[in-house]
């Protein structure tokens, strides 16, 4: 196993059974927000499901853990998370179950693998940094005029419509202080915004992520669900952060 | 005093000072969203304000015990209310601070007395009905296309920021299913989502109020505030919510 590692990389132990990642240090390093985001998407039996910005792959990883889902794909653009990924689902010996895809998620659709309207779901960890890039068609820039430019998550939420059959779930992590784009760009993208969970480091704290389900076509009706603290008071984390490394 | 009441109607303090209101039972009668939004406002000294969908001007009331500002209306369409506010301007002398305007607030800018781009603040507190009515214009149709139609909640909307003058506040309190139109809505009329405040029943319930604070052409950047709490566990009112009723 260890000649699967590079100069720096060491391999952790990530909770859901024995998965395992190779993580450098110096690089960017998984987050909670992955994990929550893996463990609040409810995917199907024999579902068709892609995680856009996958990273090194800890979302199809813990998707592989906790799902039955028949195909699960992740894609990235970037060559050391990409690479470093295909290592890590070699250690934890699941090329049957996870493809990952080098591509720029705009580019997706281009490739030959990927059909639009193809999957029963679409995860997205997207990047938080806002991106001063184009706009993207006149609806939109009407929408976001004398806003931000948010070419970035515009991207993201447009190829996961496009990604998904109709009726099919979106699920998305971000931050709050994106939620009024968020609810425009998904309803733009007719992704109805169905659920919706506020994380907060505890319980006399502002919410600091937003756990986000859509479906595409979906009926108007925004459910909220309980808020979820990750930390007790006194520091550790709460059993219901704990519960969520267990098998379902 | 006792002239001023009705058949039916009653006298309640409804702390703030000796503000007293008149009610009756069988009618609808003021709520806490109506002083969560009075006590969430954060209204400026020598201020303009409107409250759209008044009701018997439990905002208005409120707003002229907590804040200095220098004019404050209130809008409602529907006679009894209307009437029973007029009685309560008089039960609590303030006809020299509020002023009711009986109008439905699309036709609001119609009155002699309404100018456009004239208001400092406006608050609203909308009917929390879906309503089927017509669509306002093509963009708006875009946007909530194969959705509800919102047709009330956009004109409450549309006429707060025809209303405000550039980087005038907008505050409103609503029910969370409605997040999605809302974000939706005050992207398309101007009003920028600043902060956001979510309202449970206690801390182990989801939120089942928001309340809102837009800034007309505003830079985009949504503050989460911590959560309010209405009740402990023990079914008491927090000693936030019984604060709310103090003088700041």
């Amino acid at each position: 196993m260890d000649s699967l590692l590079k100069d720096g990389e060491r391999i952790d132990s990530i909770g859901f059974g024995n998965l395992r990642l190779i993580q450098k240090s110096e690089d960017f390093c998984y987050g909670i927000d992955a994990v929550l985001l893996a463990t609040f998407a409810d995917i199907n039996k024999s579902a068709r499901v892609i995680d856009l910005g996958t990273g090194t792959g800890i979302i199809p990883l813990i998707l592989s853990y906790r799902t039955q889902a028949s195909e699960i794909f992740g894609v990235e653009v970037q060559e050391n998370s990409y690479e470093r990924g295909l290592r890590n689902i070699l250690l934890n010996d699941l090329k049957e179950r996870i493809t990952l895809i080098r591509c720029d998620v705009k580019d997706l659709l281009k490739e030959q693998s990927v059909k639009s309207g193809s999957f029963d779901a679409v995860l997205t960890n997207p990047p938080y940094v806002k991106y001063g890039g184009g706009l993207k068609n006149k609806t939109e820039s009407r929408m976001i005029a004398r806003h931000e430019t948010t070419a970035e998550l515009s991207d993201f939420i447009k190829e996961a419509s496009l990604l998904l059959r109709e009726k099919g779930d979106f699920y998305m992590v971000h931050r709050p202080n994106r939620l009024a784009d968020i609810m425009v760009l998904c309803r733009l993208y007719d992704l109805e915004p169905k659920r919706i969970r506020f994380v907060s480091p505890n319980k006399d704290s502002a919410p600091n992520i937003i756990l986000l389900h859509c479906v595409k076509y979906g009926r108007p009706d925004l459910k909220f669900l309980n808020p979820l603290y990750v930390y007790t008071v006194e520091g550790n984390y709460t059993d219901e952060i704990n519960a969520l490394y267990e098998r379902p």
